[in-house]
């Protein structure tokens, strides 16, 4: 895995020898990225077979690792989806696993690329410019998926087709995986960028100084509501209020049938460490305490397209209609 | 000055001698919040006098002087109507100046007071609640203005009628007056507080866990619109969302009836390091650019009340008036 929490500053790759590895480096963000867990979590039951044979675990215990890999965080559907998709060739060994894992990893990027254009194509027929603005929360590129990236992905795609002027890129607070990551990626694009605090992207929106927002999405449910890093909510609202496009992008994968709407979402609470400290310094007192959830739920009503590699799907225009009908529609099409 | 840039690990009083020092201090946010600026404008014209003493200025040294404390930020209003408020008693000296800053100071106190209790009445008497939960941005305590407080005033007057269960303090990047001043200054009211990023406000005030948000303001013009610290538009547009009160509270020397609505407001543009960076580490790219405004300004519809020491009025209820007439209604009852 590349670490994460060590961009931009380092380029470290950690190699995870033991699912207890594993599992920290998942709660750690060592990895993070809705797509990029599915991953992890598919290759993790690989993993996990190679320490069962080495270790001799009986079943049980391979099962309970298993679970543990799949449990290891809970909002992100992906994670659990990657290792349910794998479970099924344990039986075959590790290569079997190993062989499922890698085929996901392809779909994963195929479904970006497939929908950055999606994606691309929609905004750029609704925003009737040749050149975006765009304001994007926390990072969905290559560092959160396989490969190329969702909401970054169609950023991506607009700026190879020489459509992106400006991206507002949200620090993303508390653990910056906008000014760490998404400008580290946007650095190497060679994407023009600026990055701001949290709390200016109401105003820069409010203000018309882009034309759209687009991010990424942990879990999807049924009905569209959905979760994604703590600060999209409010980006979505002033969206709304400046009346221009707040746009979802994941792959199918993301969404998450089985759950009905936002409010049976399981959102994260993490460390309060990591807003009261910022690398080794507390900036608050010491007997603070914080209040932590790593997500929001922004409710289908505030979302004007959801993008998967299947097509489009435009919440406020089609509301009696839910994902299922939605992306079986699109898949057969 | 309490240098407010080392709280909350240190408490040290920075004395400024020399007008360039007191800029330097104002500028790098050693003393900020619009109402210590005032105070901090008016004393800043009785050191000008006391170096212009010292150092044989002629008067058009000592004007310039003057001037440039009165423009050494450009949002708030208060430092410029400090320094115009003593600015008469120039001619008649340093005791006259010293004592009209003083007064300006005893005035602050007492405007902060009474605001205080007119907006914990307004609250209280629309939230029909025993106690309630509050959301805050920035800092608006004692360090904001000479003493009390203004929006943190409001919540301080609550919690002494006991009415306060839980304050959620966003921690305002990029420098972080909530969880370094706000939290510091509940800490020592003893007042149960849970300090938040920005990108929480929005999830934290849809989920129904507070019954308000109040702010400060830097500036509010005459028709009510109201530029405060980058950030606060989110909070307004979660509260509109989730209909509940959203109150700017501020002593009437923070409104500005020369300047007619917030279009006209200057915004004040800081340095891209300030987000870049945080301590002495680098958090981004080293060619990362940033956009850092330093204020954002919320539409008067926006805002259920606005809170001064002559009492409160709502921008929603009373759509055809400004607030000069309003303050004027208000001054003579």
């Amino acid at each position: 895995l590349l670490d994460q929490t060590r961009l931009p500053a380092e380029e470290v790759v950690l190699a995870c020898q033991t699912v207890d590895e594993l599992i920290d480096a998942i709660q750690r963000l060592v990895v993070r990225g809705a797509p990029a867990l599915g991953a992890a979590g598919a290759l993790g039951v690989a993993l996990a077979l190679r320490e069962a044979e080495r270790k001799n675990w009986s079943a049980s215990e391979l099962a309970d690792a298993v679970k543990r890999i799949r449990e290891a965080r809970p909002t992100a559907v992906n994670l659990a989806w990657g290792v349910d998709r794998v479970k099924p060739f344990i039986p075959a060994g590790f290569k079997a696993v190993l062989d499922e894992a890698n085929a996901l990893m392809e779909e994963d990027t195929k479904a970006n690329r497939e929908l950055s254009r999606h994606g691309a194509d929609w905004l750029l027929a609704k925003v009737k410019k040749t050149r975006l603005c765009i304001l994007t929360h926390c990072n969905t590129g290559a560092l959160a998926t396989t490969s190329w990236g969702t909401a970054l992905g169609i950023i991506h795609e607009l700026a190879e087709r020489d459509a992106i002027e400006m991206v507002y890129a949200d620090e993303t607070r508390p653990l910056l995986q906008g000014s760490r990551l998404t400008a580290w990626e946007l650095e190497q694009l060679q994407i023009p960028y600026k990055i701001q605090v949290d709390g200016a992207a109401a105003s820069t929106i409010m203000r018309g100084l882009v034309d759209a927002a687009i991010i990424g999405a942990d879990r999807i449910a049924r009905n569209g509501d959905t979760a994604n890093k703590i600060g999209s909510l409010g980006v979505a609202l002033a969206c709304q209020e400046a009346k221009i496009p707040f746009i979802v992008a994941a792959p199918a994968s993301t969404v998450d049938l089985s759950t009905t709407s936002g409010e049976q979402i399981n959102i994260e609470l993490r460390k309060e460490s990591e807003v009261l400290s910022f690398g080794q310094s507390n900036v608050a007192p010491s007997n603070a305490r914080a209040f932590n959830p790593a997500f929001d739920v922004t409710p289908r009503r505030f979302i004007s397209a959801i993008v998967t590699e299947f097509g489009v799907f435009e919440p406020n225009t089609e509301v009696d209609k839910d994902l299922s009908s939605v992306l079986k529609a699109l898949q057969t099409v």
